[in-house]
């Protein structure tokens, strides 16, 4: 701390940019903007703020008990408070792993060098590959199509986003992917078994093999692979810092990490490579979603404040996650909240489902578009537990953010048939989409 | 009933449409469609559903004892249920009530009929005149301005939408309409002192005086009054039926009507004719909204399946109202939900008050629109009471619906500010316009 209470703070990050959009990547693949537009606010931004802002630098080595920072280059840095936020790595299929370093044009998807790899890769290609059937995945899939590369996307079974939608929200954005995009989708046991490369090492094909032995081989001249992160807990667990099932930092509340069975007052973890718990399953999982990470920021900055200036009032906690999740995949705005069908399975939590299909607007109003509606709710209480929207219209992310309140509040089907809606012809419907699916929910 | 248990259902209208969207009537004058676009179902088409539906049918008397509804005329028809939704008549400056019968060219503005007039006079007009800074009103000045009317609003002071919207952000969307659509507002203390009309009986001016005597004639070929309206109880009352303060017809949660300080069980009313219990306030009021009535015709009908067959699970309640509302005026959505600060005042209540301007999306995303947020908290709960959006991008009706459910469920401006939302920089904000708000508030 400087003379006078205010932190200096240091900031190291080993990528070279400033604070970028991860999440304005893949929009950039598809021609929205220039990849440099995803840097929100530069490094030097920083500097002039006085915050230490480190780009290219890299942490080997914590001390909680010296409370000291070791950096790659054998500088060691102090603290009162630190902070980590050490992100996820891709989880790459064993052959890729084995091939990545000899194989030109394959990428995964992680940053800005990544994008710039994969922007490059694209520019003369005619036949993409995907493996991965997640947010980035689709996006990534999508920039190939708009691009005119044809793609083939490699992902599981039984749909798409899986963490996000059931089999049947996830086919219908899979068929229009299909019909506006022409990407061919691969949803079955399969992985990829080779990466063929060119005299000079480019990728040719991928070859695709199934649980039953059989083959294909697929032309690709990119291939990206985003089928799921892991977090980055090396750096912790090298200092004693535990990790949960999950894999993810454990911590309580307040967002502290836990060395030897005690939280440590002085260290916080967030983000990507930490463990949250679930609000509905009450289990601990990864939430890796930027907007999880926003409010685990708010609160580790309110509790060193509250830590230094022992003001009681800014402390604050991090509370069970529902990740109230949106993506635009293409034309198509895909919205999620709370648990699907297939968490509730495996939970055991009994659930009724309702859905329905309803337009934005007046249905006489010009420009109404459609939305596709389920909402799951216990089966015995009837509250709400699990909402999903694909639409074509505009209001995803806001009408996730209203699901995600009547989750955290425990509204039940007919409270939510029962709450006043504001109305206009031109913007809204007097009901709601997903009050039909409540109300469908309460027939079925 | 018929034998069998299914309700012979009769339905009366005044008018000569079917189910009409009034909230529709005003795009149809600014050309966005046909008028008769906004008969959404037909009375045929109830008919053919077995309803029987009398359109230009008007009930002139009720007998609650006789359980009989007596038709202008002369049939007699009786009830099992009687529901009675006799809407709301526009009230009338002295003057323009005097004139109206002998000036033509003035209209009120509450059905199809009087769309078609308005739409009749606005051909040829010029000048136009509107009485009143209610949606209604501004939707119809937004109307004549895009059909090449110059247009003078008169309202009172201090801004538009005052039932909506404090005046720093009702002078917002006035500022908005000044530019784009070149109206002109006078929001003093003035109103109509007389109506000129030419020598075939068309207006040609309106004479505006203001509290302090001054004079002003402002030319006009059209002129519409939509300045307020009373709920229409005459035949309830001569029924005996009971009307509260706020003029409108009492009624229980399950939507009885009361008589002799007794709720019936066969007599239910809803809509603009009936008071509501305001949520924050806790006091009666009208709430002339098709939102509510939407919410009290499904109490009603649970109530009577319930009533039928005996089953509790069917029977409902209309919960009181915190009225969430939304209307395009122009290119301008607005949005509110709760009190404004004046109710604030009026009803004694303290608050935090918390603004912000901020876009839709990323800022380095195309098409970024500007949203202007002011939220109301309790000073001393810090719970959110009330809510105000002004904004050009979309999302208004889904973001008054989230904070309707943060109204209901008592959200502190901190929980606002630490509640996850989700994110997609192409539709949303990691931090949406009302966590600035919220946090602006905590910081006042």
């Amino acid at each position: 701390m400087q003379p006078g209470g205010k932190l200096e703070i240091t900031l190291l990050k080993k990528e070279r940019s400033g604070w970028l959009s991860t999440c304005g990547l893949p929009f950039a693949l598809q021609g929205i903007y220039d990849i440099e537009t995803t840097e929100i606010t530069k490094a030097e931004e920083f500097l002039k703020q006085g915050v230490d802002f480190r780009t290219q630098t890299e942490a080997v080595e914590l001390n909680t008990d010296e409370k000291s920072v070791r950096l790659r280059s054998g500088e060691e840095l102090r603290y009162d408070f630190l902070v980590i936020a050490t992100g996820r790595t891709p989880v790459l299929p064993k052959a890729v792993e084995d091939a990545m370093n000899n194989v030109k044009r394959v990428h995964t998807f992680s940053n800005e060098e990544d994008a710039e790899q994969i922007y490059a890769s694209m520019r003369d290609a005619k036949n993409g590959f995907v493996r991965g059937r997640g947010i980035i995945a689709l996006q990534t899939a999508v920039a190939f199509a708009k691009r005119g590369i044809k793609t083939t996307v490699l992902g599981g079974p039984p749909s798409l986003l899986p963490s996000m939608l059931d089999a049947d929200m996830g086919d219908i954005l899979k068929e229009y992917l299909e019909r506006n995009y022409d990407i061919r989708f691969i949803l079955e046991r399969k992985e990829i078994k080779a990466l063929n490369a060119d005299a000079e090492g480019n990728v040719r094909s991928v070859l695709v093999e199934g649980a039953d032995g059989e083959e294909e081989e697929i032309p690709a001249d990119v291939v990206v692979i985003a089928r799921g992160f892991r977090p980055n807990t090396e750096l912790a667990r090298s200092a004693g810092i535990e990790t949960g099932e999950s894999g993810g930092i454990i911590t309580d509340k307040a967002m502290h990490v836990r060395k030897k069975g005690k939280f440590l007052r002085d260290v916080f973890a967030l983000g990507d490579c930490v463990e949250v718990v679930d609000a509905i399953t009450h289990k601990r999982r990864l939430a890796q979603l930027a907007s999880a990470v926003l409010v685990q920021a708010r609160v580790i900055a309110d509790n060193i404040v509250s830590e230094i200036s022992g003001e009681v009032r800014a402390y604050s906690t991090y509370e069970p996650c529902i990740s109230p999740t949106v993506a635009a995949i293409g034309g198509m705005l895909v919205g999620s909240v709370g648990i699907t069908s297939e968490e509730a399975r495996r939970n055991g939590i009994k659930v009724l489902a309702g859905k329905a299909q309803k337009v934005s607007k007046a249905r006489y109003f010009p420009g109404a578009e459609k939305i596709n509606a389920k909402l799951l709710f216990d089966a015995h209480s009837e509250r709400l537990l699990g909402a999903q929207i694909v639409s074509s219209a505009e209001g995803v992310a806001e009408r996730i953010n209203e699901l995600s309140l009547a989750i955290k509040f425990g509204m039940t089907a007919k409270e939510i048939c029962m709450n006043e809606r504001c109305y206009d012809p031109s913007l809204a419907l007097l009901k709601d989409v997903f009050v039909d699916a409540a109300e469908n929910a309460l027939k079925a």
